[in-house]
């Protein structure tokens, strides 16, 4: 599936105010808006909690213990970018650390997602550098087998192409195609202008029952109140 | 095994006073108290460190990706109660997030505790509503299949009926039965009055090894000491 | 493979001072220069952010559920020693917790790893005892079959001897063996120093590319890059 | 929760008779029948390919590391029953062998289910003695520390009350409450008898689609046909 | 990122003889040939040893706890497709058993792959019908949620396009999107035409690092022989 | 810790009379024998139901996702030995297929033990070459990293010195260091005598409480029976 050994350059990347827009609307939402898809795996979690960060995806498929390409996709980021990692196959090195966030971010990157391990927590937190990771492992990798960057790559069970719109915070990692970035940035705003209402509703006491008119539908449905 | 379709309006609520005294001593000391049982399986996490909450158990039961049945537990929330579901299979979606909570919060509520996902964990954190879950996934529910309301569950591998005391804090869930909370707040009360000199004595050098007399025992064991 | 029931009281420590430099250089650091071996799993966590712990090793052996030799270890501890405990099954039950801790650290323990549960992680983040755990658990343990002490053990998939310089932080944690400690710290020391200049220069924007002089083995391996 | 150091010599079994039947119509039709509940956790696996039984529970409670209970427990067996084994943590010792296995079978057990580990599969195997465990590991364990015959456990997240009818084969496990045997044998039967005919309906070429009438409700939840 | 509610009922199928040619080469000669990409999890097992499938996917994506779309797919089956069944969560349900089973195997499927749960594994066995699955549930589903047939899907970490070539065997299940079946095709034949003479010369006692002239590279990578 | 980029030609290979005995006796009696030790984790699996090897071992230590040294420790197999293969970090690659297991019978190997994925597993079942391994995957490997041959490993928490017996079957695998491979003989042997003798008043019906006398143990430790 996968194209080896190649690097593109020029890919088409969502516009970035859009994906800033997404990230403050946060994952949660976004996810909601476009039909509750596009989530990566629960297993991946920020290296620090309050990390947050939106982009356009820069794509690495890298092999098992190597991290070469790491290298390579530097060069490929924009600012504003965030880089996703995918691994060929499930291991939990630490293939990224301070170096290459410091490299990252003298690049302008906005934050970095890998289904593997990082390392040197401690001063990627003190950067605030937003990381998500699978593991984190001190555990260092080599530099000899090549992998492909900005090919579209599964990363976490998400489809990520360069370009789409990558939403990223303390409840995980949503991707958003380029191609719908704009439309579900509406539909997600949409989404959260209601929310404030029904949040003052609820902490009044209204039930949700009644808010959203549920107690007809459960009935129908066959519930039944024991007392 | 489950009742399904069904609300228990009146349950046998454990003495909320109980609890919270039970809530003070930690899940160690309860859960020891009790004879070393009762506790969720160790997966279950605090959203947030310092998280703590003690009450009776309202109980709910949920479908695999299906929400419905928290907005019905909502109604049955009396202050001081602790939420507790369980789904009827794995499944890592985010059930609960930050319109729940402050629902859940209106009603009163001094937690929340489910065997499944939870989102909105900043917010959570920020509003401080005590919180444990399996796993955090930005992923939403549906609400299209019925569960039941305040029935005996099982929860993380512990069986909770309603109105049973549960205590929650950084090392986990213990669940108390209403009909012993008096009798295990008591016993561990008396634990927890001799750990005070028990930790000073450690503190000032004295091994457990002669505190607890342990060196006959060992020695009968067979245990041998090598230069 | 194991000795039963057995305490080693002399054990060949490594150089504490060794031990201590080699903690300030962090796991990461001190797993390369090793040759990237000697590495826990990466499932070991700090009970708190920021622990970070380095000495000799006192190793123990557990039975499942049981603390017992914990108690025996203890009077083996000399000031800066770290305390690793190996289990021999897979059991996450809470064998350490704050009286335990408040023995380790009168005895002048400078940290305790365990390939197990603890509990009262509270008390032991109050009390900034440096801990590692494979899960966190209130369940208490029973006092009734011996382990040993002082015997090599394989912790978290890493050979720990007694007197091995034990590494642990944010990261993971490395075991050094006593006869490479010295050599290590030396090797460590030279990379940490290179460390500095290259981050200074990553961080002005040089490419990783260009610092490591990866282009023309890049593309010896093959890499192409389109437009 | 669980009471500690006690057996309970007279429990209300199940009706054999009724246990047998419902072991013929299978784990996936008896948990359908008792509103797919009651379904132990699916790590659980037979031991070998075609292992089934069904009987009335003789329950046990082990100490992890722990096997002495099962010795207790054989006692207690009569012919016909199924032993269901929790443990108090997750624990993969091998708890259960060929030497319990042939004297489980000299009591008459029909079958042995443990949420933990077993060995001596090949002779498991070879003498066609039904097991379902979580695990299968060489390792031993001690007779140390007391706890339970025929109290009410949890094992692989499904309540065990003693006499409760266990049902196992290649699809899992299921409990069904003693008082319910009864009821649960009359509706499983009844849906049994129904499979039959759709069996031969699908085989024919007709669709669920149309057999079940679903057009007309996936048409009003709104599924769109592309061409 | 999913398209919700929908059905495609045209699709691009790869050519079924390709598909076969792949299928008799196995997973891991397909997959090398295709740049050792496009293979699913490890996690994903076949239900009985020897089951193999190759053909056109047809793609399936479920609601957690819900196999309504599993009939609506049944419908869209062409003889010699392999069904691919993604879910919007990780939940181990049993979504499929023997009926559903029978009504694709009446339809001319080839096999059925899912990223969850299965059930009936006896029959299933019985009647031959090649199943791979993550796990084994007698647990049912529901019919109340929507997804789609037909679309794109990530399934157990590889996307399948609908059309792709499925290649599913003892070793797992490789994805080779459709417009590549020939090419790999042809790449795989001619490793396969390489492999035989490679066997039997080692199987004559030559070894790997004559035959493949490994003695060279691995002294100048540096390795050293010490007697 | 582990020594890299080397091959150690002579290695103190354990009798391999004793280790081919030992085999006889089973894990689980060896294990016994040895203090209920040097078992690895039970997440290891024969490939094929009934595999079972014994032989002194040959051991490997490889990189992620890289397979070269198995070429390299092919050469140093001697009739009758085993050949442990360890992996510097988890990744559940095939490292291991029809072609080396074809070049390692060649050579003489009795088995195969590796701490991550085998693939082929069709042709190993029929050559019957008894393999274990923590996964099965068809995905490849690459051959560019150096690890080493005939150190010490840790492979699935069992530390493995060149040399020791390796003894593997359908309930584990268990590492007997060399040096104490006739003293567990012996011991094995001796505990086998027992058993069947056990094993016939067992199932005669005679209970394993009074067979063993615990009544008397277990009234002390305070069994209360119940009517």
């Amino acid at each position: 599936m996968y194209e080896l050994g190649v690097v593109h350059r020029n890919i088409a990347r969502a516009d970035g105010d859009t994906a800033v827009a997404l990230g403050k609307l946060g994952t949660a939402t976004v996810h909601e808006a476009q039909g509750r898809t596009g989530l990566m795996q629960p297993y991946m979690r920020p290296v620090y909690v309050g990390a947050h960060a939106a982009g356009p995806a820069v794509t690495v498929l890298l092999h098992p213990g190597d991290n070469w390409m790491l290298h390579v996709a530097a060069e490929q980021i924009r600012p504003g970018d965030v880089v996703v990692a995918a691994i060929t196959a499930e291991c939990t090195d630490g293939y990224f650390g301070d170096l290459l966030a410091t490299s990252f971010k003298a690049r302008g990157a906005a934050g970095f997602v890998i289904d593997g391990g990082v390392r040197d927590v401690a001063v990627l937190t003190a950067m605030g550098f937003p990381t998500w990771s699978k593991a984190i492992s001190a555990k260092g990798t080599v530099k000899a087998t090549l992998g492909s960057v900005n090919i579209p790559v599964v990363c976490a069970g998400a489809l990520v192409n360069p370009g789409d719109v990558v939403v990223a915070d303390d409840d995980g990692i949503v991707v958003v195609p380029a191609a719908r970035a704009t439309d579900t940035l509406a539909k997600a705003a949409a989404r959260e202008a209601n929310e404030g209402a029904k949040r003052a509703r609820l902490a009044s006491g209204v039930l949700g029952l009644d808010m959203y008119a549920m107690r007809e539908p459960l009935a129908k449905a066959g519930l039944k109140y024991v007392d």
